[in-house]
């Protein structure tokens, strides 16, 4: 019943890291490769750090969203989408003592999050992983995947939300910008 | 940073098992005895099983009823609370598929489920570990303290949640009546 995928960065992965950028608080050890490591698999040997995330079930999506969300999303691992970014955030404690209906409001009704990343589907595919319950360093990481000529409105989507009244909450934000092979 | 608490059934542990019962699936092996583990510390020798679960941020709770509850609720290890009760249970998957506001609106909004809870505060005692996304088998501990005389009340409030449509959605559920000393 393991749910934990783990993200290692090392020498070796399918994943290339053509850069990393610490947004926001402590980096992490820059790495050449990245590894995502399914439930229940092993860890490679080497790695230099290791994430863990679980696929949990929503948290602030309502049904109407979610469909509309479906309708147009797509998988991770399509052929085309050779480009990927990795974006491990934590949120301050102010954030983790809200309520739910107030982080909701503030996510979506003043920030729009999700309407911002429905917006750029199908092109950009996106999966959220959930860590801060396993004691993780990081709340959150987002994974990312697109085609190359979709980079640029990648970059319009993480602008979009670090300008968000939601990222005065983030502490601690990497980015890991990579590529397939 | 481990968030983790864990719950020994076994010969040892500072809360005696009164009763267990399988209210619905697969039963738990029979113990003697509870052992509430902290995370971090070290799980006791020779138990038969071992739950786990974390504290964490609220899925459901508004701001307003959250004021309400604190404005009466009070903590565990109350001296006069040395009856308990640990009740694991599991909610299948078509309550894990529902959206955010589906969940809301089932939980409280028809089963009343914080309502009922805060009508038996401060007497009984309560608090939720979310286990679901560490891999365990049951979704969720919840557990309970109160005084000898607060019993009765205490079978109110878990007939009125098994009542409940929300109920209807939990596939499984052990109830652990204890005692201390």
């Amino acid at each position: 019943m393991d749910r934990i995928f783990g993200f290692a960065g090392g020498d070796s992965g399918s994943w290339k890291v053509d850069s990393l950028r610490a947004v926001r608080g402590e980096p992490l050890t820059p790495v050449a490769r990245l590894s995502v490591v399914e439930p229940g698999m092993a860890y490679p040997a080497g790695a230099r750090w290791l994430l863990r995330g679980v696929m949990s079930n929503e948290r602030y999506v309502t049904h109407e969203e979610r469909s509309g969300l479906r309708a147009v999303q797509e998988g991770l691992g399509r052929p085309a989408s050779v480009s990927g970014a990795m974006i491990p955030i934590r949120k301050n404690p102010a954030w983790w003592e809200l309520a739910q209906d107030e982080r909701r409001a503030i996510m979506e009704e003043q920030s729009k999050h999700i309407r911002t990343g429905l917006r750029y589907l199908p092109a950009i595919s996106r999966r959220l992983y959930h860590s801060r319950d396993l004691g993780e360093t990081f709340d959150f990481i987002t994974w990312f995947e697109f085609a190359p000529a979709d980079a640029e409105a990648f970059e319009e989507l993480v602008a979009a939300l670090r300008a968000s009244e939601e990222w005065r909450y983030v502490e601690r934000e990497t980015d890991f910008r990579m590529s397939l092979g």
